[in-house]
């Protein structure tokens, strides 16, 4: 059975991260894809960056599907919503430091180091220390 | 100011998605280091597999620090102590997905298509789009 798609559990992580480090957690969308929500006016090139910092928007919701939250814009009040096939990049303000997403149908992203040893994991499962049930 | 260590949060981020995908999260831990408290009787050069999953064992904590919880090994109650530098991967046990961390001091791990992509990033800062205060 094919796993789900890790990349909303990156985004979380990184987000937490970036976050956790005081700095400032900027995303770069694909403004036109379908179903995304942004305020159309700051889309430049078909795309938009947006801060989405805890201090900068408001009922943040990172979830399997997509990045959803409230934020304002012009002195307007914008629900954003960002599916995670739309998001091209996660990244902190202060060093760019973060991840870059190929956009379009989100896929399975490369978890550190897997792509030179999975063939180790997959080839030795393991046969000792296996916890019996509580 | 250098960032934190990632690991942490990627490890709860994988482990997340193994869990999600209803598999089984086992962790490989070299049993060699420093802080190490794992059930050395099922030690094998040095190195040791552990169930990790919610049905195998209690009060499960991933912190920035170390994976910490309870296990059963030969009907015994123990408590185990891997730190973030002892970790060697995280994959489900059915497929050998995961990730796999080079051991020693925990060091930045490469976020996602973050190789090639960082020096574009730290390049061009947004001017658009940014969400003032709510």
């Amino acid at each position: 059975m094919p796993m789900t798609s890790n990349r909303p559990y990156l985004v979380r992580a990184c987000y937490e991260w970036i976050v956790d480090n005081h700095c400032i957690p900027y995303i770069l969308v694909d403004a036109s894809q379908q179903a995304v929500s942004v305020p159309s006016h700051y889309v430049k090139n078909g795309q938009i960056v947006l801060n989405i910092s805890p201090s900068a928007v408001k009922m943040l919701d990172i979830n399997n599907e997509a990045i959803v939250c409230e934020g304002r814009f012009g002195g307007k009040v914008a629900t954003l919503f960002v599916p995670m096939a739309a998001l091209m990049a996660l990244y902190a303000k202060e060093n760019g430091q973060g991840m870059v997403f190929s956009t379009g149908q989100p896929q399975q992203e490369q978890w550190p180091g897997s792509r030179h040893e999975s063939a180790r994991l997959s080839a030795k499962p393991p046969r000792a220390g296996k916890s019996s049930k509580p």
